[in-house]
């Protein structure tokens, strides 16, 4: 039986000491992070998720959601109570607006519940968390009659939401969506058509399931520019906040599929239900945007969350387990072998893992940093430079850490030999469970093109000029022990700069040289931004060391796994380059009947 | 639903253009090689396994097998009526001994036929497969009183067999079998011990199983050098070769697994079975490792076998799907949207699939030659050489190959965005039933280590260094348009030289530094391994272009997709050379408590 402990020690070192969060704490927005909050913030979400929602991760695969004859759903046995628990706790509201009943808490914080809910209980995390993306949404675009209607409800999760965007025909391309709003003359829309892939469309958790549904209105253009969002209850909600008549959205059938199964999966069928427009008649895409790109930094998490959960079960293998004996001789001789962890490929895996795991919580603590400033900062400039980086980082993480994130969880699932293809040891639920991430809320060709034709060039590269200028002065700033890293890093950074100057010089005149490169920029834009993360971890590390503190353990694995990232990680960012640089010619080349099996 | 297609084209041009099997016809063993027989022999395997095994692929996967109370096995709907088919076809005789019952066709089509066997149904394949390790260590060890007992209804698959290695304790280290083996004083031996993992230990198929089983006899050492090797029947075999008395050795559970539904994998109770010795006491090793090495190119091969056709249906995918347009504009006008083919990244991935499959294949049938002729030839530096190169090929045909067979796997799932997370589609269960190959007949690590710890060391390195001297000598006679990618590969092995010498100069004085690198060096010469079969194919198809052929497609196909190997396949081996001689210090440096989980 796999086991979780939330990595508290290692949350509170990015949030009190790389990140320093307490600091921030006369900043509008970031009143509520004391020291004191912070620790027990993180004592408390890791205690959640390891006491009351792991326990539930394998029950949740075995048995799934059932859909019944009516349409209803049910989650697995044990997911009710506990989340009648988790919005009892008032999880749900941590980094939520004060004046809907949130507590105002910044999104730091909000984002290490995520990561601790993902790792204990990935299908569970999911129900809350996409009703984070719809709230968003509703956030930014809402009148103020719909979100008094809905937002409390929805914040408190009473209420939970969903995200409705692909239809059968239509998932990246969102101009080829066929569902219809016909306008009722009321101010409200009826609203006809299929959508698939809805994740948590119908369960038992809450009273209601709030709805934010993509559709076209009549004579809307047939492209993404026609798409408008709507808000879609299951029940419709009277003036009085109580819920009404039942509304015409079903849940047609569940999927089948590789993993999640403890989330349904649902083919929604809209037969005229009655939806009311989020902001204005063919903006959706701008709404659809800020529901996707909360949802995508907590894809990202969801990938690191896996992997993690792997890890922990493959180290405490690891040590179990004895095969062999070390190379360098017996290791413990009264016993008849090692334990495995003294194999050098092991440990290759294993320190994999501990470089990306840690790497990536500090990357996306830092972007969830930029989250808090761009929302909250009283400079402009400030809040600019925030969002500017969020919007590059966004696609790396959930592409790049998606990526590396199942291939970790794939490792650790290697550690376990034979036992970790055996569904008991749970270790192949956390590769089906990783593998999602991967292709859900774009797949991860979708972030590594958002990330090169969209924000490599807006501003005209201002956002990845300055991205470049941190990385430079990190580099600079390095000295003594350090350098080599730093050296390292300068090295992966000169890679990703060449490979933006040669898409600079290659894409305008051919637009395929991009498109054939981007999977391998977004990964050494990977390797460069936990490049940064580690060489800023290992110089806190170091300091912290010269002081010698009781916890040097702590600290001192902190720079040699700094060392294993830029040994074992810094040489890709040169062979993804050369890949880049060999340009689409080859890629594009065969006919497309040249791809079918001759006989 | 996912279809299978055997690329008996692909299978030809190597076989008959690349290999030129029929101009070894005058040569012992590979007389039945006639152009003929090769071209009907590849023709109506592919027939049989995409026609009667493919159909049963999914069902396999759904239904899974069922161990009933008295320990019986049935097999998913199909299999058996399929496997009657398959026996009563004779497929199972292909390449084994003709005074036996075989038909003496050369290992080269035998392996055609496992492949497209296993693309269109790998559980299925496993029945048979385990067979033919079986039927290799009976072969090679067994007295003729054992041979003629079992070998003519094994080869015939009447009757199927299975390795028993694996205890619940022990995996890798074989020194730690429990299993016992007491002599009985009439020449048999009471075995008595727990199994695990056995694939097909217990089903309906074939009126008999013969356990081959690794056991201890009383006062051997606690070591790997103390095993032996027996055979252990299902049902004893009267002396008229009609079946006795039911063996003491019954199947506990089924396991239930991340894939291979199909193929029962089974925990197999040996109390006080009858078993006869296969070879000398105490020689079991030997005896295992021809039966582990037939079978790891069969798990090399599965591992391709899973990667085509999870490409074939990517392929068809997009081709079929319309999302979004080209990048260079619209390809298809009247059409809303153009298919997904047009798209630089998904192009990338189908690449990158037909670079693998089409190498992998070239490179395990030049290997099945080697088998040919280390059986065959009357020459016996030519049978050292080809058994050196087989050594050598092995580890790299299994680990790498099946390394990267999974990742094309899921890259070709990746195709399909959300829809190849779903059941039905058929693609997630590419990827279930491909994670199987990196895992069992040695973990990849094992391959790594066996290619780095032994075969590059063996007989002073005469192995490796006539590999490098054929990639050198390929390398020189290459000119002309093909010279960029002869310089490719030169590139490569370089780094696989400066690899080896980096191993001799540095493991002596600490062998983890070779552990930590093992897994880096297998793939580099996976690289430089397909790099010599695509060098090879590429000069091949460029002289039949010269000759304007019927198909020029075919051959242009295979010029362009072997740049697309250079130019993508090649800069990793750099990037791993790199990691390697990082060495094993941070690998190594941490403390075991260190991996814990600190709160």
């Amino acid at each position: 039986m796999p086991t979780y402990t939330a990595p508290t020690r290692d949350a509170k070192f990015i949030v009190n000491e790389l990140l320093d969060l307490a600091s921030y704490g006369n900043r509008p927005g970031f009143e509520a992070a004391t020291p004191d909050l912070i620790d027990t913030l993180i004592d408390e979400a890791g205690k959640f998720a390891s006491e009351v929602l792991q326990p539930l991760n394998q029950v949740g695969d075995r048995e799934g959601c059932t859909r019944h004859p009516d349409g209803s759903v049910t989650t697995p046995t044990g997911f009710k109570a506990a989340f009648d628990q988790y919005v009892a706790a008032g999880w749900s509201t941590l980094s939520q607006p004060a004046e809907l009943g949130g507590q105002d808490v910044p999104h730091v914080l909000g984002f290490v519940l995520e990561e601790f809910v993902s790792s204990a209980n990935h299908s569970f995390g999911m129900y809350p968390g996409l009703t984070n993306g719809a709230v968003s949404a509703l956030l930014a675009f809402g009148s103020d009659e719909l979100k008094n209607r809905y937002l409390p409800n929805m914040i408190a999760n009473r209420w939970l939401g969903t995200m409705n965007l692909t239809e059968p025909q239509c998932g990246t391309d969102l101009g080829l969506i066929r569902t219809k709003a016909e306008p009722q003359g009321d101010g409200t829309y009826a609203i006809t058509g299929t959508k698939i892939f809805i994740s948590a469309g119908e369960h038992d958790l809450s009273e209601n399931i709030i709805h934010l549904v993509l559709a076209k209105t009549p004579g809307a253009p047939d492209s993404s520019k026609g798409i408008s969002l709507f808000v879609v209850p299951k029940f419709l909600v009277n003036d009085d906040g109580t819920l009404g008549a039942r509304n015409a959205v079903q849940c047609g059938s569940i999927e089948h599929k590789m993993g999640i199964h403890g989330n349904a999966t649902c083919v929604m069928n809209y037969d005229g239900a009655t939806g009311w427009l989020v902001g204005e008649e063919m903006k959706g895409l701008a709404a659809m945007f800020v529901m996707m790109n909360a949802a995508r930094l907590g894809v990202g998490i969801q990938g690191l969350a896996q992997a993690e959960a792997a890890y922990q079960n493959a180290v405490a293998y690891a040590r179990e387990r004895r095969q062999g004996r070390a190379l360098t001789g017996p290791r413990d001789p009264e016993a008849k072998a090692d334990a495995i962890i003294v194999h050098p490929d092991v440990r290759r895996m294993l320190m994999d893992a501990k470089a990306y795991t840690e790497g990536m919580r500090a990357l996306y603590l830092w972007a969830a940093l930029q989250v808090d400033i761009a929302h909250n900062s009283d400079d402009a400039d400030e809040r600019t430079a925030a969002d500017d980086l969020l919007g590059l980082l966004t696609p790396v993480i959930k592409g790049y850490g998606t990526d590396k994130g199942f291939a970790v969880a794939v490792d650790m699932q290697q550690v376990f030999g034979g036992h970790g293809y055996i569904a008991e040891w749970g270790m192949e639920q956390f590769v089906r469970d990783a593998r999602i991430t991967q292709i859900y809320e774009g797949t991860n060709g979708i972030q590594a093109m958002d990330l090169c034709g969209r924000k490599l060039a807006s501003k005209g590269g201002a956002a990845i000029q300055a991205f470049f200028r941190m990385i430079d002065d990190e580099v600079a700033g390095t000295e003594g022990d350090l350098a080599p890293m730093a050296e390292a890093l300068g090295k992966a950074v000169g890679e990703q700069k060449a490979a933006t100057m040669w898409f600079m010089q290659n894409a305008m005149a051919n637009p395929e040289n991009l498109g054939a490169g981007a999977h391998h920029y977004l990964h050494i834009m990977g390797v460069v931004s936990l490049g940064l993360m580690w060489l800023r971890m290992a110089k806190l590390a170091t300091a912290r060391l010269a002081a010698g503190p009781d916890d040097a353990a702590f600290y001192q694995a902190k720079v040699t796994t700094a060392r294993y990232f830029f040994e074992r990680y810094v040489p890709d960012a040169g062979a993804l380059r050369q890949k880049i640089e060999a340009g689409s010619d080859a890629v594009m080349a065969l006919d497309e009947d040249a791809f079918l099996t001759a006989a």
